[in-house]
């Protein structure tokens, strides 16, 4: 039995959506900047997708922007309004992905201010905190919707009325919350929104931008012009389609798909927290229904992956991006938890293939796997004591 | 019958290829980046579609830069470049792709200096005027392989040489080269080199940058620090691997691609300068063997191209990415053609698949479709009123 709870990394393409794409590899393969029948059907497919996407957001369809990926959608946003307004000070939050972090280091070099806001103890940033960082010359806020490794929900809507208050651009990386969440922009008064096709059960490398139609960006790819000159190369006609198709599913599925893993994932939870010296990560109400972040204390992440996927179980420490890396999750750490907490600590992700049979064998095996780990440890540290800092 | 002749704009994907990117879509879908059996599936297949192509290139597997298209490869490399060693001189050729040509723009707009050198009348760089062009400062050479929309083939392993000697990186934008063309980057003797599948039977979507170990470049997309820190973004293992079969496929029977595809060229060539008041436009050798490039004299692009459509004749005017455009092709016009010259120019681009059979049937209707066009055309020049100026 193989059990993949590391969806948050990256999702099965759903049959469905694979079925959409395939006639745009080998038949409709034109490109859409043709003036010929066959660049004609890539280009329609490619308009419809377009006009799916917009629709799902409430949003027009000039204002959906298709990328490469989540990461360059995040650049081109935050980059793009930097460089297009070329001076400034941008704010986001202590746990983003490091596309935002390390855009906002970048645009440090080139001479932009920045604020880093830290978040409470649950994972979840203090508007009033954002409302601080504000500066006469803030140009923009970048928060996520849900962070990818303790699935804590942020209150957008607080920050973007925050934002429009003080005119100052708001962009959401909604990578993560594509499958549960509300993804209307209006209802939601954000400026920019990233999505991206590999974490809803769509395509890998396809990603999209939202962007108001009046905000003003620097492309980042030159070229061919595409994307409302925004986003150069020749479009991804079957990967776009794919996107749009799982974007799709997964939004007219959320209520149910909600309800569904939420439940899973309380059960789940309630089951690990019974093994002793365990903690859960981030807030256990304002959380993806398909994230469970455990701390096993005493444990070395690496060294639990590896006996977890012997018995079948697939998930991961930190995010995917950099699980290669030793470094523990700066999102742990951002959490006040001490090093010892942030290195034991596992992401189990589910998805609307999970079921309750696959977590009772993780449940199942967990137990031995963290006592013959914390035998051989050198840490023997307990709860209390981490609790007591 | 549909005869398609624009496969220098998108090439259908090679049913091979497809067959090998298909598991890992719905299959074999984990993150590379992941710590688990499932991840490792799409690790490893990258790890080996990595040393495929840098086997192709004769290039070492951490001098293969993975990307989301050519596009996004020339601006890495010309960006990258530019970017990191912070100021200096930068030299290309006037009939450069666009995401070559607004790469140097914008680094004009950032303070750096830039040439642009015209080329002959046949469509190719002589290389003294690369020469002439070097500064003290010149940092980068970019030159094209060959030719999108007029196939002419640059004197890279001179350029390459020049450069050396000068000690200033050189660039090639290979894109419209891997089928038919030696890719050997050694032989070559170039720095960076830029790949895309959805030239050579790949899928669309991917790209790929050949960037000399030694060479230091800035990264353009940033986060999770995929592909050796130079692009970030999860690896989209799918399109890789399908780029990476594509390109061997292509290599491993580029002679007699060329051998064929020159002999059909020559002949469809021959057939249509037989329409009066047509001229070729490019070297009738130092060619593309895929590519026809033809002037069809007091007619529009546009108009010729949606007759041509009607009888199931899918070219191009100009290159697909600005075909949308109504400005005539720049590459045409740097030719010294005169702008009415430039409008009647056609593309005609086979592949593989291009049969005889098919190019009789365009050379079958091409001549009713060029005369009824001359009749209701308000221009009338002719072949020695243009070649006498």
């Amino acid at each position: 039995m193989i059990v993949y709870l590391d969806n948050s990394a990256s999702t099965k393409v759903d049959e469905n959506v694979l079925k959409e794409m395939l006639p745009y590899f080998s038949e409709d393969y034109g490109n859409p900047g043709s003036m010929h029948s066959i660049g004609l059907k890539g280009s329609l497919a490619l308009d419809f997708a377009r006009e799916k996407v917009a629709k799902l957001l409430n949003a027009d369809y000039r204002e959906i922007i298709f990328t490469g990926s989540g990461s360059e959608s995040i650049n081109l946003a935050i980059k793009g309004v930097a460089q297009q307004k070329k001076k400034g000070h941008l704010i986001t939050t202590s746990i983003e992905h490091h596309a935002v972090l390390d855009s906002f280091e970048n645009l440090e070099k080139e001479g932009f201010e920045t604020t880093i806001v830290d978040v409470e103890k649950n994972g979840i940033v203090d508007v009033n905190k954002i409302k601080d960082a504000i500066r006469e010359d803030t140009i923009l806020i970048s928060v996520m919707y849900a962070n990818n490794e303790i699935g804590s929900i942020q209150p957008i809507k607080e920050i973007a009325k925050i934002a429009k208050e003080n005119k100052i651009l708001f962009h959401v990386d909604a990578c993560q919350a594509g499958n549960s969440e509300n993804i209307d922009v209006k209802e939601l008064g954000v400026d920019l929104m990233t999505l991206n096709g590999s974490k809803i059960h769509g395509p890998k490398g396809v990603g999209c931008l939202f962007k108001k139609r009046i905000v003003a960006i620097k492309p980042q790819i030159l070229g061919g012009s595409q994307e409302f000159k925004l986003r150069s190369g020749t479009e991804n006609v079957p990967l776009i389609i794919g996107f749009a198709k799982s974007l799709e599913i997964a939004q007219e599925n959320k209520v149910e798909y909600k309800k569904h893993l939420t439940q899973l994932r309380d059960y789940f939870i309630e089951k690990l927290l019974k093994i002793p010296d365990t903690m859960l990560n981030g807030d256990d109400k304002k959380r993806l229904p398909n994230n469970i972040n455990i701390t096993f204390l005493n444990i070395e992440g690496e060294a639990i992956l590896l006996m977890m996927d012997h018995v079948g179980i697939c998930a991961s420490s930190g995010s995917a991006c950099t699980s290669k890396s030793l470094d523990p999750s700066h999102v742990i750490l951002a959490l006040g938890r001490p090093y010892e907490v942030a290195h034991g600590s596992i992401r189990f992700t589910m998805s609307k293939y999970t079921t309750k049979e696959e977590l009772d064998h993780v449940i199942e095996k967990m137990p031995a796997i963290v006592k013959r780990l914390r035998d051989i440890s050198p840490v023997h540290l307990t709860m209390e004591e981490i609790q007591n800092g």
